[in-house]
């Protein structure tokens, strides 16, 4: 029996294998929309059927914390690829509590084909995958996000026309991309103002890994942990990054500004002193004016946004992708559940039990 | 692309659109129900299946409020359909705590096929319809219950051979209705003793345009607000509803008697005001013997039941249409869910934002 | 109409019954396990479907407590017999709070297929027997626990070979069973440690008559109460079970060992007690030396576990069938959803309503 497809982090897989979920994402969306209109309107007999190697199966969703867009996300890919997602909060499940993490791997994974779990501490998900007979994919750690990052690489790539760096004089390119084609984007400078967390380390593990730079501004105090950064080096991801204390440098020549929440669930207590560590980290066209982004900056957020980190002008105005980018929760991780869950066909570095 | 078929109320729709609905509920009962019987009896080759219109589809039910009759017509029914219901409850989501009620429409609307949506105030619903991309139907709000006077249409349609009115000699009829086949009730007196809340709110608007006349007998603190009056007044419905505060004479003649909990879900507090300001208010065989009610009426009931304002011998007796009633939750519910979310299919005059 | 096939306990079941369960549930596993592999090793045009009965059909889970095997089980098992589960904890339904459970009975019972039960008071899912128009089945109560002994002995024939007599000269048998068929297991002598609680009391109804020793070890106080004893003797199981408060009696000439959790939901507080009351139960290798259990004795447990009652050597060994046993919910509840909701094909003697 071949290794059991675990996946915890976008660290684990190749950029080859990035692009090649990405890309399904894309070939499973394609498929899949046209069954989701009004029903006049298509003839549902000239339909194509999505992959359907989830028939009969059981996903469990163990999701300590709640989840509006990763749950959604999960239960309807799920349904596409012929499936049934369970969710399973807090209130049915207390891993640990009732019984061992252990045992309940084990137990969990006797009756469903798959489980994603969002848990709290990341030693959680790890113990998880040390004892489950079936694939465990991380939805949510303290330390990792790799759903997050897989939506928002599908974004920039279906968007990746507008970053086509203009050519002097400017004329309209007879070669449009196809609808149905995706192309890779150039290499992008991308600027991360705020928060060093669980969103923010995928990108690190990632993006430098496909070509682009990243520019992090975040407070001195809240930096990746070692655990995390050990795997930036490890992946000779540092040298494609920038790290520093203001946002303006780091938008310096930006294509795409993300943010995120300041204040994460768990965190209401810090709200006082989180709100005063991040003055002046709120993304405005000002700030990208002054700190001199691409004047064709395009901007993202995992969602979901208080107003703290990015002002309505550009969360809601024409910059914004960030509900393309929530849209795109949904089929990437329909293509993991696919590969991971459906086809065990996504092999990766990552070893269970295996010190960080 | 046409206009979002949002729908908040009966009044939105036409007498004709509601017709139509009833007649589909029923269409659809016929066709579902050899399906839900032990499997020996059928023969399954012979069965037809139901509309399959949201066949990979998934439908939110965002419920703030529990309900056990509304989430299992609509989750049942989506089943029939093809479909997938996810219910989100207040644990699982709260509008407008987390993001804005603004960015979670158009979040769950980027991954959900249709919006059913049992919120508190009924602006909620009205900002959810505002920005949501696929129709939002309303589940029960503080205006309005349009999915309960559906099923009690569908009931009256069913029954309707009860409220022919005796001719002198009376003879058998040769001409029964045939099983298939659904009869327009004749025009009735239908009466509602007590509280003035959402369920009574949607009669207001429908009995009379089918036909029929409405009497509702309700202590005076307890009146229909502004808004939904001056829907009553512009579709011209009070000229065939009396309304006082006497419940004998609220059922004179009725053919139907209607009640409804005196004590609505999050109104525990006024319960002691309330049980006295109903005093007087109990359905009874005497209330309505004595009122000078149709020798025929029959009871109906939305549920749950306190023994309050109905008692057992009339709740659980030959004439209650209670449990009929409660099961045509499943059929009217599917029937909307298949012209509204599976098929576009049932434009209607509701505006998002437009001013009531 | 034929009556409505609820199950309570195994008691209302024919030994002959049990076993066309146990049977079923195997047939059910075998053509079931093909499908929910990793899909590329099998080819799903070959595989055979496994009933479904339960095809466009809803079963309510109605859980006052939380339960992960059993509900995983439940929801698991209806997806492959064709239909939907549809879970209603406590926070979704408290029967007999908002309304009488007769109402919800019906009205439940008018929107699903089947009810499967987790109730507190046994009294509580007798009243939803004797009003629901749709089977119900006992999915634990304070009484009975029938699916969990109906996993146990699914167990107990696919490990059937384990428990053969040795014959001396002990010679390679050439007659191995092949994997596709049951074996019934030679009469054992089974040993339940602990406290006397729901999951005993279907096994003190059930393994005498199946031709089984039943062995019990339970402090003085905690006695099966006199509903369950009565039907023990009514059922003349009296006279294969030996009952005593001495582990180590107990488990004398035991083929299999079974214990479960000293402190179920809801005893949290006399924990202390409980503790004091079972100390010298838990059972470990050395009990089960001293004891004289035959050496090739095997541990079964219902779970969750807990380090009270078993240590982690007997737990996690290689007698240890609480895995396999546990797997097994699943195969068992689908086999009694397929002939109780599915089918209505399991008559049993229990009559609602009736006193006990």
């Amino acid at each position: 029996m071949s290794r059991i497809p675990h996946l915890m982090t976008l660290a684990d897989l190749s950029p080859r294998q990035i692009d090649r979920v990405v890309r399904h994402a894309h070939a499973l969306k394609r498929v899949s929309l046209p069954w989701l209109g009004p029903q006049q309107r298509t003839s549902s007999a000239r339909l194509r059927m999505p992959s359907q190697s989830l028939f009969n199966k059981s996903i469990a969703l163990l999701f300590s914390k709640r989840s509006t867009r990763t749950r959604l996300s999960a239960e309807t890919a799920t349904l596409l690829l012929g499936g049934r997602a369970l969710f399973l909060g807090s209130d049915d499940i207390q891993l640990g509590v009732n019984e061992s993490v252990r045992d309940s791997a084990r137990v969990i994974g006797g009756m469903c084909q798959g489980i994603f779990a969002r848990v709290g501490d990341h030693s959680e998900i790890e113990e998880l995958a040390k004892h489950s007979p079936v694939p465990v994919l991380n939805a949510l750690s303290s330390l990792w996000h790799p759903t997050q990052i897989l939506a928002d690489l599908l974004t920039l790539y279906e968007h990746s026309h507008s970053f086509q760096k203009p050519v002097f004089p400017i004329v309209p390119s007879t070669a449009k991309p196809k609808p149905d084609e995706l192309a890779v984007p150039p290499p992008l400078t991308i600027a991360y103002v705020g928060d060093s967390a669980n969103v923010l380390h995928d990108m690190l593990v990632t993006y430098p890994r496909l070509g682009h730079s990243l520019r992090v501004a975040s407070p001195e105090k809240y930096r990746a942990p070692a655990a995390v950064w050990n795997r930036v080096v490890e992946l000779e991801c540092d040298k494609k990054i920038w790290w520093g204390t203001d946002p303006k440098e780091a938008v310096r020549g930006a294509d795409v500004v993300i943010t995120d929440t300041w204040i994460s669930m768990g965190q209401e207590a810090e709200k006082a002193q989180r709100l005063q560590d991040f003055q002046g980290y709120q993304v405005t066209e000002q700030l990208c004016r002054e700190g001199g982004a691409n004047p064709n900056w395009k901007f993202m957020h995992c969602l979901p946004r208080k107003s703290d980190e990015v002002d309505d002008e550009v969360f809601y105005g024409a910059r914004s992708l960030v509900f393309p980018e929530s849209d795109n929760r949904k089929w990437t991780i329909m293509a993991l559940f696919d590969f991971l869950f459906g086809k065990w066909d996504l092999p990766n570095t990552y070893e269970p039990g295996k010190k960080l």
